[in-house]
């Protein structure tokens, strides 16, 4: 399979977590594709129609995306525990907190996207309500390690790990853990899986 | 259940297509909840911490976000046809319809909100490339109605109908009809639908 990849994407990161905890690396062929909102990238263009990453190509010729969806799919392919639950209460909170961890990080990307313009071109009001979000979100999961401990890890944990780790990539300067230990705390300790740490991003 | 709701979110009106396909509309109390990328609503914070609209609180207090979730769980919530293909090749076809129109909507989002700020602060890069991916996605459409009508109707029809709904509400200046008239026959056809008719967008 080929997987339109880079290796400072936190979508991408998800996705190559999934294939670690799968052991399904191997299977996956990384064609490193640069993606960024100004510039589209052609390559990416012709197999996703939103030029984003991560997209996958299975062996069939069969093209997937956005990265839950490679998730998923991924996850259908081996025999292990599974890290989507197959249905009730227990695939519900997965979900939701993926798309917590998912959410997260739409809002750091156009965070990070608006904060970079010149000075002129920045809406103070976005940057303060992205902001808001990010703390919110982190509130959310300070109340909710107690919890995320009880469950099977899953793809809820991944996609946290992903936002917290965009965090510590992207927005050093936002101090994440303050105010947030517990947070911090499950941060650290889901970050001595070798899913999390192989697949940390890579410095420029 | 309560569900925040807006009549002019396209993200909602997924949600409530599947309400009136499912016949769920009767167990949902709508509260009107008005979200901008430049002001924070409070009380939709309170239930989800991205601040989004559409939020599910379920009968049990469960909250629900984001809209493919609170698909994905009123789908489980009847006995008729279900939405969600339950596994194999067609669950991911519908999963990327669902991805292609969904990340259409994305991309049309933020290709609003810089479109709208005072022209001084705009960046036209970010603006030809919203449109460039746009015309890529209707271009895929446009390849693919065959497979579209041969596919049993689901979540990825709905996401592609939001989508195509949500240009003619808001970029009427694009005419994506032009150059896709299989993907405007098969958007007239959807648009019979009951469940895409009681859901248009409410002009201003």
């Amino acid at each position: 399979m080929k997987l339109h990849w880079s290796p400072r994407s936190p979508y991408v990161r998800k996705v190559m977590m999934v294939a670690h905890e799968t052991g399904l690396t191997d299977r996956l062929e990384l064609v490193r594709s640069v993606v960024a909102m100004s510039k589209p990238n052609r390559d990416v263009l012709r197999d996703n129609p939103l030029g984003r990453i991560p997209t996958l190509v299975t062996d069939d010729g069969t093209i997937l995306f956005d990265s839950i969806v490679i998730c998923e799919y991924l996850d259908s392919l081996h025999a292990g525990p599974k890290l989507f639950p197959p249905s009730g209460p227990a695939r519900w909170q997965a979900l939701r907190w993926h798309a917590l961890g998912d959410g997260m990080l739409d809002t750091l990307i156009i965070f990070r996207n608006e904060r970079e313009q010149p000075p002129a071109q920045q809406n103070p009001d976005w940057l303060e309500n992205f902001a808001l979000k990010i703390t919110t979100s982190l509130d959310t999961i300070e109340r909710e390690t107690g919890e995320l401990d009880a469950a099977p890890f899953g793809i809820g944990h991944l996609a946290l790990a992903c936002a917290l780790g965009y965090l510590d990539f992207r927005f050093e300067d936002l101090g994440w853990r303050n105010g947030h230990p517990r947070s911090a705390a499950w941060f650290e300790k889901v970050a001595q899986r070798p899913s999390v740490k192989l697949t940390a991003p890579a410095q420029e």
